[in-house]
């Protein structure tokens, strides 16, 4: 898998955005904005999983702590366990993929 | 990585509790929510990635289209293109992770 968008759009982009297509203060927007970024943080910390229907699903993956071997030396090295979370596309974004057309 | 987490949270938990802390109407704050969530819908399929500060970045991945041989049958069979999204976590996420205790 290569990563092929180009474009970047930020959180103040999309601020401006829903500002305009609700009709509501860009202040209130972002107030808003940034309680949900910051709940769904503190969700995943908390341990929990997020399904936001048609659009997907934040669930944290674990992978074990393991004992690796580095190559070159032959020594053995311990792995810890690596938390991260995994972002499954909901029904209306793979919609959305299937018809995008990337800049190659 | 295996799948760790449990307990769900649902676009409406959140909603309930944006509406709380920020003391705004529900009604009010589902409506922004939702016009967050589609224009993030919007922008992926756009082909552009997304970059939330601290939080994380959406961006289209491309799997180029392959041939792949069906190990029983010996049969080729092409395999076409496939997009899906990918999240990197951000600074406060990956720090939240790192203290969150997970059942097991």
């Amino acid at each position: 898998m290569t990563e092929t968008t180009k474009t970047t759009t930020t959180k103040k982009d999309l601020i401006d955005r829903i500002a305009e297509e609700t009709n509501q203060k860009r202040t209130v927007v972002k107030m808003t904005v940034q309680s949900f970024l910051d709940n769904v943080i503190k969700e995943l910390g908390d341990g929990r999983r997020l399904e936001f229907r048609d659009f997907g699903v934040f669930e944290i993956r674990e992978r074990a702590a393991r004992v690796a071997q580095n190559p070159r030396t032959l020594e053995r090295v311990p792995v810890p366990a690596k938390k991260t979370v995994k972002f499954k596309i909901g029904r209306l974004m793979r919609e959305a993929l299937d018809t995008v057309e990337l800049e190659s």
